[in-house]
C-alpha cells in the first residue's frame, strides 16, 4: 500500500522489527542483542523519529561488516560512585549500551534520588527520547544527552566543523495526560532531517543550513558544503559545546576534532559519549501530587488561545504521539528511496526482504 | 567619571558592594546576609550581568519594605537522599538560598559523584552563572536552572503567558584556559535586557519580542504588550517548559500560572524554584586529564577561521571575562537612569549615596 502521495509503502512496527533483527543476525549478532536493537529501532520509527529508525539500518550493518562495531561486547561499569557510573560500552551498538545505562541509572536513583550515568566507547543509539523515557515506568524523570556522531557545525562565528547537533531529551511523568517528552537537537534541524530530505528529493527550508559564506543553503544534496545552524545563534552553539563536554570529554569519549564521522568512516572506533540522568520524583515530592500538577500545567498550556497562524498549542512529544497513533493504525511509511536501499541491503546480506506492500 | 558616550558613571565593585550592603542593612537585614548578597550582586555587575546586579537593588529593597521577603529565614533541607536535597528557602533572598544549595550540592557530590539540590520558597538570585561557577573551586562542574520570576512568553503558538525565560548556566573547569561558563535564557533575549534597554532609552533589535499579532516589537516601553521569543521556536519553548517542570514543579515551587510577577507584585511570596547540580570530575576521569582536554578543545575552537562578518570565535563566558577585565581596570558603568533610581532609593531609606563619580 502506498500513501496518498504515492511515495511510501507502509509496514507494521513488527514487520520492521523482524526485518531489522534478521539483518543484524545475518551479519553475526546474537539474537538477543539483535532483538533489543530491532525493538528500539522499530519503536523509533513508530514514534516518527524517521531519521533514527530503519533508515539507519544499512549504515549500521555496513559498520558491522567493515569491522567498526564489536558484536561480542562486554558492556560494563568502568567507574562508579553511589550517584553515578561511567559505563564502558566496549564499542557495542549504542542501543545496547544505553539500555544498560538507563537501567543502571534507575537502580541507583532508587537509592540516591538522582543518578547520572555516562558512557565511553558507545556508538550511535538512535533517537534521544528512547532513553529519556525509560525512567518513566519507575515514576522517574529521564534526561539524556549525546555527542552527535558527525560534526555538522562550527562554533558560532567560525568555519571549522567542531560541533555536532548534540541533542537533549527529557521525559516527565504525568497522571492522566501523556508524558511530556522533549527531544531536540541544539541545531534548528537535526542532520537526520537533512538526510531524509535528500533521500526524498525535497528542498530544505531557509534557516536549517548556511554555506561557508554564511548564505542560506537549501539543497540537501549540497549539505556537505555547509553547516547546520544552531538554535538562537551563540546560545545553541554554547549548548552544543556544553553538552559535548558533559557527554563526551567528561566520559573520556570523543568530542570536537576527535569525533569520527560515522557517515563517512565505518571502520574507526567512534568512542561515542552519552549520558542519562534519572531523577526519582518521590525523593522530592509526593508522586501523585507531582503528576497531577504536571497534568494541570499541560492542560493549562493546551487551553491557551493561539497566535495568528496557529491552530493549536502543541506540547513537546505531542506530534510524535500523533504519528504513533497514525502509524499504529495505518502502518509506518517507508519511502521509495529507503525501500530501495533496504532491498539492496537484503540482497547483499542474503535475508528475506520486507514483504512487497 | 562618565564614559565615552557621556552616559555612565563608573564605580569599583567594592563601592557598589558597600552601597548595596548599606541598603539591605538599612531595611533590617543582618549584616552577614547583607554582605553575602552585596558581594554576589557586585560580582554580577563586574561580570557584565548588568540586568542582574545593582540594577535589581531598588526592587529587592521594595520587596523587603512591602513585606514580601523574609529577613530572618531558616533556610534548611526539607527532604534529602544521598544524591539530592530539596531546600526550603523560607522566603529568603535567593542569593542566600542558592549559596546554601551550592554548598550542599558540593558536599554531597564529594561522596556520590553527582548531586542535585532543588529549592522551593526561594527568590530571585541574580545571574545563573554565579551559582554554576561555585563548584569550579572544587574541580566540579556546575549546572544551574531557575524558574524566571515573571512570565514573559506563551508556549509556542499560544498567547497566554505561561512561561518564563527559565535560564540555564553551566560552568566547566579548565587548566590554563579560563573556565567555560555558559549562562543563557531559553529566549533570544533575557527580560533584564529589555528592562535595561528601556532604562537607557534604546530600541530593541527585531527578533527579541513579538506583539500579540505575532509582529516584531522593538520599543522596550511597549514590552508589556508582547512576548519574548524563545530560541529555535518550539525548541526554546520546550526547554523553558522542561526547565520549569524541573526547577519549579518537581520542587513544589511555582511554575506556569502560579508564577508571581516580581516586577508587579512586591508582597506575595514568590515560591521561586531553582536547582543546582554539582558533578565531581574526579568520579569520571582524572581531573588533570580532563582539564587539559577541555583546554585543548577551547584552543581548537579559538583557532577556527571565521565566517564573513566575524572577527573571532568567542567561547561562552568570554565576553563576560572581557567586561570583567575592563570594569576591574576602569570601573563598572552606572547609566544615568540607574544612577537616578539609586539616588532616589538612598534618600528613601536614608543611606549615603554612592560618591558622585
Amino acid at each position: 500500500m502506498t500513501d496518498q502521495a504515492g511515495q511510501a509503502r507502509r509496514y507494521t512496527a513488527q514487520q520492521l522489527e523482524e526485518f531489522i533483527a534478521r539483518a543484524f543476525v545475518a551479519v553475526g549478532m546474537d539474537e538477543g542483542d539483535a532483538g533489543t536493537i530491532a525493538a528500539l529501532m522499530a519503536d523509533a520509527d513508530l514514534n516518527g523519529s524517521d531519521g533514527h529508525g530503519i533508515f539507519r539500518l544499512a549504515p549500521y550493518i555496513r559498520r558491522i561488516r567493515e569491522g567498526g562495531l564489536n558484536l561480542k561486547p562486554n558492556i560494563h561499569i568502568a567507574r562508579e560512585r553511589l550517584g553515578m557510573a561511567l559505563v564502558d560500552g566496549d564499542n557495542a551498538q549504542g542501543h545496547l549500551v544505553m539500555s544498560f545505562c538507563a537501567q543502571t541509572a534507575i537502580e541507583k536513583a532508587k537509592v540516591t534520588g538522582v543518578a547520572w550515568v555516562g558512557t565511553h566507547h558507545s556508538n550511535h543509539a538512535g533517537p534521544a527520547n528512547l532513553y529519556a523515557k525509560m525512567p518513566l515506568a519507575h515514576d522517574m524523570i529521564g534526561l539524556y544527552v549525546a555527542v552527535g556522531n558527525a560534526n555538522h557545525l562550527p562554533p558560532w562565528g567560525g568555519t571549522d566543523m567542531l560541533l555536532s547537533t548534540n541533542p537533549i531529551a527529557a521525559a516527565i511523568p504525568t497522571d492522566e495526560e501523556p508524558a511530556v517528552v522533549l527531544d531536540m537537537a541544539t541545531t534548528v534541524a537535526a542532520y537526520g532531517k537533512v538526510k531524509t530530505a535528500a533521500q526524498r528529493g525535497e528542498e530544505m527550508p531557509e534557516g536549517w543550513m548556511i554555506d561557508r559564506q554564511g548564505k542560506p543553503l537549501t539543497d540537501p544534496e549540497r549539505a556537505g558544503e555547509g553547516f547546520l545552524l544552531p538554535i538562537g545563534g551563540p546560545k545553541g552553539s554554547g549548548l552544543s559545546l556544553i553538552f559535548g563536554l558533559l557527554a563526551g570529554t567528561l566520559n573520556g569519549a570523543a568530542f570536537g576534532e576527535d569525533v569520527v564521522d560515522f557517515n563517512a568512516d565505518y571502520k574507526t572506533v567512534t568512542n561515542t559519549g552519552q549520558f542519562i540522568v534519572a531523577v526519582d520524583v518521590a525523593a522530592f515530592i509526593d508522586v501523585g501530587t507531582f503528576k497531577k500538577n504536571v497534568d494541570a500545567i499541560v492542560r493549562r498550556i493546551k487551553a491557551s488561545p493561539t497566535l495568528p497562524g496557529f491552530d493549536e498549542v502543541l506540547l513537546p512529544g505531542e506530534q510524535s504521539r500523533r504519528k504513533r497513533a497514525d502509524y499504529t493504525a495505518n502502518g509506518i511509511p517507508v519511502h521509495q528511496g529507503l525501500y530501495d536501499s533496504l532491498e539492496e541491503l537484503a540482497a547483499e546480506i542474503g535475508i528475506e526482504m520486507l514483504a512487497y506492500s
